[in-house]
């Protein structure tokens, strides 16, 4: 499908790509770009890639795909060293989960002839690095793109086919309209996470070990996306902070609502809504994007540590 | 064990009771009530007991463990109609998530020579009913007894060896403490899950089949609780308000922090946190309540509705 794909970080994202890759023979060679020479060997030493470097423009230069796979909040400096090594006609791509400031900050930069097409894979896990990564991680999932409406189309469809090949199902959005579409979806659910497992961590009234112990009752629930990436996500809310505060202002002005239901002893009030929530997660269900199995899937019944 | 075994309430912890105790041999016989003609034939359907009746106090007659299993809303009732027929000696108990609030409705209308010993099994789906249960639900979790001090220590030893046989840990604890540490561990989690999964549905900027499609970048995860049990939720709410609201509190403060952070653009302050967060679940996993397994161990790559 393509002649040399280059990844600019290696992370989970990065190095599930490398995998789905290799897996499904998308590309001649891969050129594997990372900051820290300890990550690279990692990378290496995975097999995840054919060429391994630690100069981002040498990895891009004859590569007719190059996906940004750091941090967002790495992008322009990576920008600034791989721009005079963009070749014309590569497509450039990103899987940042903040999609108008990547517009903002790159698009500038892009050279002449080099296609811009930004995606937002909707797929992660709590674990971080090389090692986290695996080929299945996108399949049966979503690829959100963001193409500017003058995009070159045979481009976008390339993307789109690549973005397919690995299992994912492919939505074409403006960048704007993304950012409000995740910041409900995943911004706002990871800073409430956040959130709770810090007030539980700063309480004198219940101990530690006590939130520990007794994390079944549903707080466990919440500290899997509460051990994403730190560096990842500082900088989601550094670039997206418009539309979290919006969504974050909503999210608010219901909390007080229910607050005051729960001041007031109002029970249909209560009960009305417990009820409506149940059908959302029978139509992420239905929609193929959960499993149906109770507690996630999670094994009972198993030994500590298991 | 005991010789006889009344569960008032089927549903899924009353059930998951009936089986374990079925499969550890911890009684002779097994008496289920319930309220509804549907649900009670839906149990004995399931070969969940001995004896099946919609009378509750012929259930708990000559039974030397009696638990109660509705929610927490139908304890007075129940007990108005139970009191009556148990047997001096007997113990009584219950699976209620609010301790402090069962302490003072019930403890005044226990008969004399009767042992109240009440509980609290941190476990559970976001399935309910007499079929969602299952006997190694308990099994590695954490039970929490709440006697008052002066109760008799044999009463007490026979409770808690009950929900070892179960495969639970015991941990006898004040009932005021008790409503604080499920306040923070589970109550306001599920309150906050619900929250949000409402304020999604309510967006019009954002559609709800965006939701639902674009769920797996972490709002799914909310989804889960937000399915419990709308009635035995609504319940809990309006029988810890107190410690609910001091918590809700606290988090609220915490999140006003943080979304100061956010509109600052603070990235150290954002970092910070999110990296002592990831702490908090390792020790979870540590301790034993909760999978390693990335993604709760979900299954990756799974077609629709698998």
């Amino acid at each position: 499908m393509f002649e040399k794909i280059a990844l600019v970080g290696i992370g989970l994202i990065g190095s599930s790509i490398a995998r789905g890759v290799k897996a499904k023979g998308l590309a001649k060679a891969t050129a594997i770009s990372t900051r820290k020479q300890e990550t690279l060997a990692e990378a290496e030493a995975l097999g995840l890639g054919d060429i391994y470097t630690l100069d981002a423009a040498e990895a891009v230069r004859g590569a007719d795909l190059v996906i940004l796979c750091t941090p967002i909040g790495a992008y322009e400096a990576v920008m600034d060293t791989i721009a005079p090594a963009l070749e014309v006609g590569a497509i450039l791509s990103d899987v940042g989960s903040v999609k108008g400031h990547v517009h903002r900050v790159l698009a500038p930069k892009v050279p002449r002839g080099v296609h811009f097409v930004p995606g937002h894979p909707m797929a992660g896990t709590e674990h971080s690095g090389p090692a986290a990564g695996f080929a299945e991680l996108f399949e049966n999932r979503w690829c959100m793109l963001t193409p500017e409406a003058g995009e070159d189309r045979g481009a976008v469809e390339r993307v789109i086919a690549f973005w397919e090949a690995l299992g994912s199902n492919v939505e074409l959005m403006d960048a704007t309209h993304h950012d409000l579409v995740v910041a409900i979806t995943s911004h706002v659910p990871h800073l409430i996470a956040y959130n709770i497992v810090g007030t539980a961590d700063d309480l004198e009234s219940v101990t530690k070990s006590e939130v520990i112990k007794f994390s079944a009752g549903g707080f466990r629930d919440f500290t899997r996306i509460a051990a994403s990436d730190p560096v990842m996500w500082r900088d989601v809310f550094l670039t997206n902070r418009e539309a979290v505060l919006e969504m974050l202002g909503r999210f608010l002005e219901d909390l007080s609502m229910l607050q005051r239901a729960v001041r007031m002893g109002d029970g249909p009030a209560l009960e009305s809504l417990f009820t409506r929530t149940r059908a959302i997660r029978r139509s992420i269900i239905e929609a193929g994007q959960e499993t149906e199995a109770p507690d996630f899937g999670r094994q009972h019944g198993s030994a500590p540590g298991e």
